[in-house]
């Protein structure tokens, strides 16, 4: 049992995203990963899929959900169900930064590319 | 793939004890379960433990853990962490509402006293 610090989200290589990981394999955790991340204006990710389903409890600003064809809006009070393997993008389409909680049912989170291929990232989940 | 609102906490049977679950099995998920919980001041959960990892996300108010014999303090920018199978009772120590965000490795989230017995909860987890 133990109780740590929140830290902000800080800049990564993937321009526009800034990540922290509250929860993950370096708690000793094997069924959950939690996420902070900052997406700037403008900034998206990638689309990606992962091996475990995720939930994404959106903090702040406005964003595009970009899935099965389709694009939903959301923002602060907006939770994101997505089930595994899944193919997904985020989109910042709002003046401020989109404050994130991302929810993963695994840890480390495998994410892949749209094809399947494993996608490396730029932190430890 | 789905957006969904975040309902406020309500009051629930359990004295001090208000609920929302944000994402569960009504949303067809098995690996994640997210409750948003706000607990009165003087309020506290019973002691128990969970068959599932779990994260909690301290989002407002001053609370102790209880759990391997120990008194640990939290507030928000605070996460806990709480492997499955451990005894643990939250009470919030504070003047104002105890605001947490409890984050699951499963769903339903299986919930037992100390002793291993089942303990039935008055939400859908």
């Amino acid at each position: 049992m133990s109780v740590i610090e929140q830290r902000p989200p800080e800049p990564t290589a993937l321009e526009g995203v800034a990540h922290a990981t509250w929860a993950g394999q370096a708690q000793g955790l094997q069924q959950l990963s939690v996420w902070r991340q900052s997406l700037a204006p403008g900034a998206g990710t990638p689309p990606h899929q992962h091996d475990c389903d995720e939930v994404v409890i959106c903090l702040g600003g406005e964003g595009e959900l970009h899935a099965d064809g389709q694009r939903q809006r959301f923002g602060a009070h907006s939770t994101l169900i997505l089930p595994r393997g899944r193919v997904h993008q985020f989109v910042n389409v709002g003046a401020q930064p989109l404050e994130t909680l991302g929810i993963f049912g695994q840890s480390p989170v495998l994410t892949r590319q749209p094809n399947g291929a494993p996608l490396a990232l730029p932190w430890l989940s």
